[in-house]
């Protein structure tokens, strides 16, 4: 099984300043090609003790991986470390020299002289494009080993490595690691383990739960000659584990609820609309994080106040002054608002205390009332409470999650 | 001034299934007294290896502090590998014997035998109370090197930390760091490092530039004798960042644009509304994730359909017919509109192309314009093109920071 180092370079690293997300990144994707990492090093910006760390990286190991120091700035040195290290000259490479300044004209601004260091390539390396950033990723093959620079940002380093560093080390891969995620909503992952309790003991394919994102799912890891013997090691566990979920399971490998939600709009020709108060937008958002949500999503009005309830949505001002803001008519009367407002078919209202402080009107910070509306349909509505009144961020995603099942819900039992 | 490395150990952060934020949190609290984190390492469970680890790192610094592998079973190996490492026998401790025996006693269930080998500790060591869980931290001196022993877990480790080890490691402790972040909006990192670049040369402070989320900013630090001292040192360094990157600086350790602008808003009592339509409710979003912002935020729409922006906000539909959805004309309109539904003083619209699909009519993915209208003054819009057709999620924040940034300067210019 090939051997593989993960060094991070960055001093603000070593002060803390930032997670290492990338040696998380970089180790996950290699075990699934079936590429042992034994060690990750995070070393600063400093030129001899970034070669050392180099040299005994490659001392133990057959590849390396290098993230971070690629960037235009003086203080950027992976690149010359490491071609100091293999004796290697830097010299202008000419298609990135252009990407690099065609980058810049497209953003309509001046390119500093600086960033043309970013073209600079060890004499004999590959080079990866960088379509999210200026550094390209660099390949270099030596004495039996393989190095691969990459950029630190991970929404440049993640694309590049899936989109070209995995093919160029595939051949170290021996073996094919193939990992399904189930993914639940409305079920604790205690609860949810204890319902596949005897299946968490398997040993191929393993069964592991998660929680994230207040949401549980199961990971369903198989290791195999081929993809095709992997699969098929993996099946029958899903679907047993779908079998005892039931209801609960949104997905297999779906990204997200809001992706279920809107595949579920698109195959029924339906359109959605929010009003939101203590979300904020947070729902619309959500599902316009997914490309061609548009032909789906009506529109949404985030209504915080009482008086832009009432004027833009309808909602009674006896209802407010009756039963409050948040609560459980006031919800209702949101989401056939906005129903009655759009074109929708499909109306969802959200009200509740985001957090940290709490009502006056002593409701807990954490509750929230969820209502749907659909054309021909009894409104229906749900009451959560997440119990972590200081998390405004939790409980505002969590709420607009539980949003996102009502209507996963009710488009399913439509099937 | 000391120098120290941290040793994480764990199988579980080789194969990415965790993210490591003991080492984050370590390096911050010891550059905030004054010790230099020179390198982080990660290794397995594996008694070569991380005695390797170990006598490496001892080799380069004044203190090692490992994390990780303190627990009751068999693989937990971390205090064993110490031991052999300094040529130490492991002996028992009563007290914390003790500890752990009343720990399971409380928790009424019966303690498993292996527990008790969490209570042997290296001959001559320093046991720190583990209040959070069964592991205690260990602290040895030997050959003029500090070793420390953490508990994995991170409620676990840091109440450790904070409550004891800090004290424990105090005479390393000389001097006192004070950082201080920058913030700019509009300004790429590589022009505002060309702005600044006789200060990147400063060694007390240190001026280091960075760019995260579509923004860049400066991080000053100071080290000095005293809290007092090292504020002396940053503040004519920052006096001189501020005079000369003008008003692209929104804040010295700011949280965020949103937090400006409400902050501003506050000052000022007055309420914003949005209209937003390739954002879909970012903006809303984001100024929502302040607390407190109740009292400034007024409303948002999203609209996202034409058929929307003309029948809730009131675009002209010959508007739309010929500069389109996604041009400065209809970004006013969407931003006087929303002022015209709303008790809002200050009305953005927002309206652009996500992506990664560009528009039939050949805009960009990336290009969005935003515009500003408030009452009794001439709307404003601007036009941003970020230059990443394919990262919708990027475009979206950015183009949500342009809107939070122009209300920003509409704010700051009235005052």
């Amino acid at each position: 099984m090939a051997v593989c180092e993960i060094l991070c370079v960055g001093t603000e690293l070593l002060l803390g300043d930032i997670l290492n997300t990338n040696a998380r990144f970089l180790s996950k994707e290699l075990a699934l090609m079936g590429i042992s990492v034994l060690r990750q090093t995070t070393v600063g910006d400093n030129m001899q003790r970034l070669c050392a760390a180099f040299n005994e990286a490659a001392s133990r190991s057959d590849i390396v991986i290098a993230c971070g120091g690629l960037g235009p700035t003086a203080d950027d040195i992976t690149k010359e470390a490491l071609a100091q290290v293999l004796g290697l000259r830097l010299q202008k490479h000419e298609p990135t020299a252009r990407a690099i300044e065609q980058y810049f004209q497209r953003r309509g601004v001046p390119m500093p002289r600086t960033n043309l260091k970013q073209a600079l390539v060890p004499e004999g390396a590959d080079v990866f494009e960088n379509r999210n950033g200026s550094a390209p990723g660099i390949g270099v093959k030596d004495a039996g080993k393989t190095y691969v620079l990459l950029p630190g940002p991970p929404r440049e380093l993640e694309p590049m490595f899936r989109d070209r560093v995995s093919a160029y080390l595939a051949s170290y891969s021996d073996c094919v690691i193939i990992s399904h995620a189930v993914k639940t909503f409305g079920i604790g992952e205690s609860l949810m383990a204890e319902k596949v309790a005897d299946l968490l003991e398997l040993e191929n394919p393993t069964v592991a739960p998660y929680a994230k994102d207040a949401e549980a799912y199961l990971r369903v890891t198989a290791r195999a000659a081929s993809r095709q013997e992997a699969e098929r090691l993996c099946a029958p566990v899903i679907h047993e584990i779908r079998r005892r979920l039931g209801s609960k399971v949104y997905g297999v490998d779906t990204e997200n609820l809001q992706r279920r939600v809107v595949e579920l709009l698109q195959t029924k020709g339906l359109k959605v609309a929010f009003a939101e108060s203590c979300t904020g937008g947070y729902a619309a958002k959500r599902i316009t994080d997914i490309p061609g949500s548009s032909a789906v999503f009506e529109c949404g009005i985030v209504a915080y106040a009482n008086a832009v309830k009432s004027r833009l949505l309808g909602v009674k001002p006896g209802t407010l002054k009756r039963f409050g803001a948040v609560s459980t008519q006031t919800a209702v009367e949101m989401a056939q608002g906005v129903l009655r407002i759009s074109e929708a078919d499909i109306g969802v209202g959200i009200t509740g205390i985001a957090g940290p402080q709490s009502d006056t009107g002593g409701k807990p910070a954490g509750l929230c009332c969820i209502a749907l509306a659909a054309k021909g349909a009894a409104a229906r509505v749900e009451t959560i409470e997440t119990g972590r009144a200081n998390d405004r961020e939790y409980n505002r995603f969590a709420a607009s999650s539980k949003a996102m099942d009502m209507i996963r819900l009710y488009l399913e039992a439509a099937e």
